[in-house]
């Protein structure tokens, strides 16, 4: 948490993990949140991972230090209520971020009645306003089929990572940045759509592949290896694994230095007429006989050996462990460090929960906070954002429009 | 390409997909980019997709519409001309993003000296400063060992998406604009650490991957299954493959009613005392019965049948594809729409090339523009940005300290 953007306020009415997260960054930067969920929580109230009694620990990551109003959409009142704290004045305010569809009560034509100047940003599945989640789209886009070996067949492979998910989110947390950073030179608002299905096409364009698989057709299949350089996995003598890259010249002639393998590869050189220390792509086209050589000098070597051997020549590695191995082992993942805070969280757990992402030179890191319990700022919000009496919000309370806290 | 961030002028010294990525980012949304290379181009010059005769297709995607400036980096002279052009005066400059070193000629430290409200956004391996690339995050964090299904054995399946370089290139697109913002308010400029390994382990923690460990253990290996919920790849009559996802109880009451099997379903929901619709969790830890029923209803019907019944009852899906397959078979990632421009660029092929992620309302979209040729602009930087005169910049040609454009 920072207090870089503090006085900005955003208002949240979104699920799953593109747009929350989107907010999420806002907030870890310092801006006020306030999240907009349907009474008994949105369809994301409850997403795996989950506590033994089925509290979801994804919703309480996502919507740190977030502050909650439960508002019962599903009536006019209700709704007008949500438009109400959305386009509600202020100088940091009127920022909207939404994975609600184009059309309907929370349209961008809709609410700029109110708030002329309201920047809305709207996380969309497919860029026709048609619904998507990350995993359609990535089996929709390719990668899938890129993924894994012979070994899986010609069955697809899916992703784990919801990779187009994360990136949307912080893509629109920059965008909404852009926007508002127009706004203060100009007094314009706007809608800002932002497309997982754009992202996803547009980052595999970025990286060369559209350009790639239009001049030369379909990427085969590599296993674990890394496209067009030096990289794979292999196992050490006591049965670990390792993934070892060389992209640049430093980290190949580190990797051959540290196996000891320089005579074996000026062999190989000589006999298809390349360098591999010039050329990184041969490394990748005469990978069948380099890995072999490879595997052999790993395979001799103990992981402490070859650790030591690998890092005094600078060699670009690391080794394969589950993230619960991760967290204890690797120092590099340590939740000992100001990333993280300790917290107790709503599911009644206590656990290291991180803050934001990148390190600022010229602020202070400040604690993360916990989510909300659902509807906790319920009351708080209605008299701060709208300036509501108590009498007021009592009424909106016995007409079951708002909802407090969730009782545990 | 927009014109929001116009007046903003970023110097990048940086490779590979990241930080190159966090530079494009801000120049599509209107920002100048100086692009620093060292003369006969850096690390990422030749890294692959590459076109027949070795050109590079991802870096002419990742350095499209930046100016490109090669000097000489590895002299004292050389290093002094890439200072005097990242800590340049101008109200909208001061602006750089780097993957260098932490130490070194490219130092915060040093280069505050000569602007001190320069702002640095670093894009850093792992968080302590030593090397790493996606790849070895990723292994290293444990993707790969819940990526894919025991058709791999006890082997890690790699990603082929570089997941983390992209989240990182565009989370430092945001961080750079909150940096800016802030200057803009205190006049402060500051430096941003951006780490790889930061930036994976938050967003497993963001997504309650770290709760959920911390307090179950790894979750095993699910194939192609969505955690959580229901979702798999499944085979039609016409051997197609679709992923078929049903997260919100909507996505499911649509599915079940799509392929006509309300009541296999409520037999099994009787047999276990569940009720799918209302609990997405139960649809994954009952899944091995579910599962046969999709199965075999979608293997009973073609391709089109059973588009036409997703389509009209909302299902979530997607049919699996190869990119190539993709570009030219799903209009959803047509090339044909303004996201893209079709272009001539340095590799000598025309091909369409994507510009910012995101469509603002309120601003029209420009045409993308080409990468430059290595030291396109590297008379013009000079002359523009630091003043020198025709004379000067003919001298620093002649010691070899700055080089033109390379010749086809």
């Amino acid at each position: 948490m920072y207090t870089l953007l503090n006085g900005m306020r955003v208002v949240e009415c979104a699920s799953f993990i593109a747009a929350p997260s989107c907010a999420l960054h806002l907030l870890q930067l310092g801006a006020d949140v306030i999240r907009i969920d349907p009474v008994g929580g949105g369809p994301d109230f409850r997403r795996w991972p989950v506590s033994g009694d089925g509290r979801s620990f994804y919703w309480e990551g996502l919507n740190k230090g977030k502050r909650s109003i439960a508002i019962d959409l599903s009536r006019p009142e209700g709704r007008a209520l949500a438009v109400d704290i959305i386009t509600a004045q202020g100088d940091g305010a009127g920022l909207f971020v939404t994975n609600f569809p184009k059309r309907g009560f929370l349209s961008h034509n809709a609410l700029r009645e109110r708030r002329p100047d309201l920047i809305t940003v709207r996380v969309m599945g497919w860029n026709d306003g048609s619904q998507a989640l990350d995993y359609t789209v990535n089996a929709a886009l390719g990668v899938p089929y890129m993924t894994g070996s012979d070994a899986n067949g010609d069955a697809p492979v899916n992703h784990v990572l919801p990779a187009w998910d994360l990136l949307t989110g912080s893509y629109a947390a920059f965008a909404l940045l852009a926007a508002e950073r127009f706004r203060r030179q100009t007094g314009q608002g706007q809608e800002v759509l932002v497309p997982l299905s754009d992202v996803a096409l547009a980052s595999v364009g970025h990286m060369g592949q559209i350009a790639e698989v239009l001049t030369g057709g379909d990427r085969p299949r590599q296993g674990n290896d890394l496209f067009g350089a030096f990289g794979r996995d292999f196992t050490t003598a006591d049965g670990r694994r390792v993934m070892v890259v060389a992209v640049t010249a430093r980290q190949w002639s580190g990797l051959v230095k540290a196996l000891g393998l320089g005579a074996e590869i000026a062999g190989i050189e000589a006999s298809y007429g390349v360098s591999f220390a010039q050329d990184e792509g041969v490394r990748f086209t005469h990978r069948d006989a380099l890995f072999p050589l490879f595997e052999r000098a790993i395979a001799a070597c103990a992981l402490a050996d070859l650790q030591e051997a690998f890092d005094a020549n600078a060699v670009c590695w690391s080794q394969y462990r589950t993230l619960h191995a991760a967290l204890r082992e690797d120092p590099h993942f340590s939740t000992d460090r100001d990333l993280f805070t300790a917290l107790d969280h709503p599911s009644g757990y206590r656990y290291p929960a991180p803050g934001a992402m990148a390190s600022f030179g010229g602020a202070a890191r400040q604690p993360v906070e916990r989510a909300p319990r659902l509807g906790e700022h319920t009351d708080e919000v209605l008299a701060e954002v709208l300036a509501l009496s108590s009498a007021r919000i009592g009424e909106l309370h016995d007409a079951g429009l708002v909802a407090g806290p969730e009782k545990r």
